[in-house]
């Protein structure tokens, strides 16, 4: 009898999980939810839709329940009558009905589960918290599916909670100021893929962003003018808190410092002329950890600062400070040996307690990278690991709380596989559950410093959205193909929220062409992907902050799309010689080979003229294949020819590479063999 | 002897009037300048480009010139060294050498004239003020050439100043809120065409957008959370002032004033309740000009808002006052006889003065439409005319100041050459020269009630540029295609400010299709406009503010592209029966009828499903017209489906209609002859 209970538990765990699994081809939900069950039911979006919550004095319910009308009204084209929510009491009966027991506290671990169920009749959201309805309006609105007559929500009950309490995504303003619309817009987008932390990197070597009052000559002379008031930061802060995100500040030190040091040399680490940084890399300016004013000017900054950020977490930096100047001061050395520091990480250990101690005083627990982790800070600093997950692993073994980065570089420009599947926690991790506990999640990071306004979106996003499933869904939920088909929609919808990832591709192509016909350079956008791993900045020493990020390689992104779909055809052929598979080869060579004629057309500017190698090559290629696979075979001659060209695609175009080089060359030793 | 002169001087003002209209075939220079004269010679654009200019502490030439460096290093991708502009005195030549005379007022009237001077081996710009070189910059920016190895400042020598000083373009954000981003952008765009006032349009029946301390019911209750803070009205102010550009707000009394009851009904000229009106429209609420408290709320509100703008003059609407609730106020009715004011206008003049007074206490020169115009006035009002060029006249003769915008009401719709061709001052403008100085100049207006921050760009630009031309160019600059063919170019540049007109088409067409193949709606959009002249909104019944302003109509513009060559084409072809307009003719026949069968493929939804009927009837019409063209006959059972069809095809479709109407029902009736 035991038995035959297990045995049905069994099947019905298996079909519970298989279930699952279908319903994601089905339903473009992401992060995908903890439970999601279909009831073959619709709710039909109508002009009478309507939305009822308990109180409308909690602005955070009110404002989201506003934003959600509009976005529904603007993606359907149906004119909803009512414009806001209405109070539960005030009718009998609404379309979508909120309900929640208690206002939220925007802090890590806060409540953040929701149910959700649609039916025919109505669509009711219960949650513990405010923050969790503003999680299942998310939901409901990536289940707003169409027919021909009728645009409706897909019937489904959903329970829903996240895996991590940190979801972070990391914006560095430093090495390009992002004006306060661009971090507006992706709050949220992070916050549709419920996303709950902004990490907001303010001061590198290249500027310093903070308005500080006590210290003005840090956003004086360390900003280019380009800095953020005390007003606009709260501005962000509360914009951020209406979306149930938390914002966390950092002021990288005691390195990265360039900018404070153009602003109060004296606290330098070495006697010199300092300037803003223009160049990307590490750089040796550092803070002088002997000097009492240093700790005067960090206390008076961070006194004024730490009050426009509610939230208790503040981050300190602390990484790539390489200690170089320190070296090379005698008076640091003195004073190393005085102390008993043995070496410039001890000394930097010394620095970090006495910076801990002036957040603390200012109600604020430290938070810093890696390199600041050391067994005498206190137990609740967060250690950030950017370096490897070994350092997160030995962080919470010792007690710590840790965010994991390394792993989720989204400026890497890397394959979005390699972020989505880069599990935080491997079956080995050899952690109590305790210490488990101190795994609060991750965060992606944007380094600035070749993105600007015109670019940030499309390096962000859609990536992020997958890492945000990385954070918030359970562990196996990791079929690549499954969630790129997912992606794609979402991705398309983020353009409602006014990221700008797709329409600026254009907007750069239109520049570069002098606004001739774009349609050739779309396909070479197509098969073209930015260098990989800061290959494009050549050591830093290409690019300075202010240089053109306007031009071709901008409006490439990773993953790109023909490429994609074109390497899969040709594993698929080599690999069983599949008919079906030549026959998706051969559309996109006459493509590319048709694609240099419209190219030469407008080759008629220095821009462009940097393609026309590229362009030329593809075709020559592929016109060499065309004929080959057509014919079943290549001529010495050919294969020559070819092998010469595919030695020069595999050089980097305008600091692009080109995503198919790769299966050209293994379809040219097809032949060879 | 002085007839041979005589002559003489008639052949060189000949031949230099040809040469500007010559000359301006050749550069895409908008709004013409007052004089151009090519050199043959250029300046190449390389990485060494440099700026000198005498003062590197005036920031607002120093941000000019930043600003410069980046565009011109964004359109071209040259790697500029030199980030930013050094003091002349640093070097002994530069590439661009900046002088003026000293720094200008930010006040009507200011000098913004400058030359402009581009050889082979410099580029000088000299103006009596820095915002003259502000102007030149712009000038130069025009400038940019290109050929397959270079990118290059063409040569000429150009002297420019502005036919009148007051040009300027309204923005209303009562009726859809704008937020900064959208105001900024467009404040670059502005400047970069020249306008330098920013009419500011700040309170209406649907919001009060300005935050006021004093009564702070006023953004609490009548904005829904959308309101600029002091702090924001003052980061536009400053923006606006280092583009060389004024800011004159606008708070519309005693009419359109909703929004101020909702929050103060005690101020009201009817007791009943007030809400925020989300309609368009004309409405009677309207403060009650007998009761002091309202002028006591006036007092606090603009004693408040007028230290926030430097400008002098403050405009106080008063348009559209249509009185009914002042007839219907026994108390009003009574004040009326005891002060002896015959008439509603009586009462709005007595209101009126009571208002300058408040201002000039603030030390502002009072503006307000038409309606306020009455001799008791000071002198010093300026009165700004949308009702007919009559009343500016008339208030110009009596020693008004006035600004005129009938005829500049860019929110109908209507073929920019309407606007364009609109002249100020006709021949028998019957003023003499005082009173002729009397005319300040234009402002285009940009009602709210049917743009959003997604759509609102595409109304005002480009054709903005072209009134903008209108204001500062010479009056007799008014060949139609002449400008069409400059504007093109000036709209494509306004995207590197970010100006949105050209990539949100394709936002609000991947929106509707729900992000399937949008090349079938997109050459629906070049042949279909909006309903012109406040069609659209049925007499304002139709659009609520909050109602979706992203459907096909958003996307369609005004002097649609391929209507308009289409209908060149069809005009030629029946005036003299030319083929070679017959050949640019069945072209567009041929690519509607297949865009059909591209439109079907993706008809899966209900916002598409409304243009099924307009996509189908074209293509029947196309299918029809195309056969008998080639044949050169029509059945008689052709022309009667074709006479249905074109009558459906009149009826409005989505909110739009369609540009090809007439010439598709002019080219069947040459087939009924």
């Amino acid at each position: 009898m035991k038995k035959h209970i297990l045995i049905i538990l069994i099947g019905l765990c298996h079909q519970y999980i298989l279930s699952q699994q279908q319903l994601s081809e089905k339903y473009n939900l992401m992060p995908w939810p903890k439970e999601v069950k279909e009831n073959n039911q619709k709710f039909v979006i109508t002009k009478g839709f309507s939305v009822g919550i308990q109180d409308i004095s909690n602005q955070r319910i009110r404002k989201a329940t506003t934003r959600f009308l509009r976005r529904l009204s603007g993606r359907t084209g149906v004119f909803i009558e009512d414009g806001f929510a209405q109070e539960s009491s005030t009718k009998d009966s609404f379309s979508l009905l909120i309900k929640y027991k208690r206002k939220g506290n925007l802090e890590l671990g806060e409540d953040e589960s929701y149910q959700l169920k649609i039916t025919n009749k109505y669509i009711h959201i219960d949650a513990e918290t405010d923050i969790g309805v503003l999680r299942g309006l998310e939901t409901l609105l990536q289940l707003t599916n169409y027919n021909k007559t009728q645009y409706y929500f897909s019937g489904v009950s959903i329970k829903d909670t996240p895996r991590f309490p940190w979801r972070g995504l990391m914006i560095d303003v430093a090495r390009h100021y992002q004006p306060i619309g661009v971090l507006k817009r992706n709050l949220d987008a992070m916050a549709s893929v419920k996303l709950n932390v902004f990490h907001w990197h303010l001061t590198d070597d290249q500027g310093f962003r903070v308005q500080v009052n006590s210290r003005p000559k840090l956003h004086q002379l360390g900003s280019d003018g380009q800095y953020y008031t005390h007003n606009q930061i709260k501005e962000v802060v509360a914009y951020a808190a209406d979306l149930g995100i938390r914002v966390v500040p950092e002021f990288d030190v005691p390195g990265h410092a360039s900018s404070w040091l153009t602003a109060y040399p004296e606290i330098a680490s070495k006697d010199t002329i300092y300037n803003i940084e223009r160049y990307a890399g590490i750089f040796n300016p550092t803070l002088d950890p002997t000097n009492n004013k240093t700790y005067k000017i960090l206390d008076d900054v961070f006194s004024e600062i730490a009050p426009l950020f509610p939230d208790v977490y503040f981050h300190i930096g602390g990484d790539e400070n390489e200690g170089k100047h320190w070296d090379e001061n005698q008076n640091i050395q003195a004073f190393k040996k005085k102390h008993g520091l043995k070496d410039n990480h001890e000394l930097q250990n010394y620095f970090n307690i006495k910076v801990q101690k002036i957040l603390k005083k200012n109600g604020k627990i430290m938070m810093g990278w890696d390199e600041i982790f050391q067994p005498e800070l206190p137990k609740n600093v967060v250690i950030h690991s950017w370096r490897g997950k070994e350092a997160m692993l030995e962080a919470a073994k010792k007690g710590y709380k840790t965010v994991l980065s390394k792993g989720f570089y989204i400026d890497l420009l890397k394959p979005l596989k390699h972020h989505y599947l880069n599990e935080p926690l491997k079956d080995n991790h050899g952690l109590t559950d305790n210490q488990l506990k101190n795994i609060l999640g991750g965060e992606a990071t944007m380094w600035g410093e070749l993105v600007t306004p015109l670019t940030i979106d499309s390096r962000i996003w859609p990536r992020t959205a997958a890492i945000a499933e990385r954070f918030w869904s359970d562990k196996n939920i990791t079929n690549v193909s499954n969630m790129m088909k997912r992606l794609d929609v979402v991705s398309q919808r983020l353009e409602e929220l006014g990221i700008t990832h797709l329409r600026n591709r254009d907007v750069i192509l239109r520049n570069i062409s002098n606004h001739q016909n774009i349609s050739s350079l779309i396909t070479l956008t197509r098969i073209c992907e930015p260098l990989k791993a800061y290959q494009r900045n050549k050591g830093g020493k290409e690019y300075k902050s202010y240089s053109p990020f306007t031009q071709f390689v901008d409006a490439c992104g990773t993953d790109a799309k023909d490429a994609f779909l074109f390497n899969e055809a040709v594993e698929g052929f080599l690999s069983d010689n599949n008919q079906n598979n030549l026959q998706k080869i051969t559309p996109f060579l006459t493509k590319w080979i048709d694609n240099h004629k419209a190219f030469i057309k407008i080759n008629n500017n220095p821009t462009l003229a940097k393609l026309e190698k590229l362009s030329k090559n593809i075709a020559n290629t592929s016109t060499i294949l065309k004929t080959a696979l057509i014919s079943g075979k290549m001529s010495k001659n050919k294969l020559n020819q070819a092998k010469i060209i595919i030695k020069n695609l595999k050089e980097p175009t305008a600091d692009t590479e080109l995503a198919i080089v790769d299966s050209l060359q293994k379809l040219i030793e097809y032949f060879e063999k």
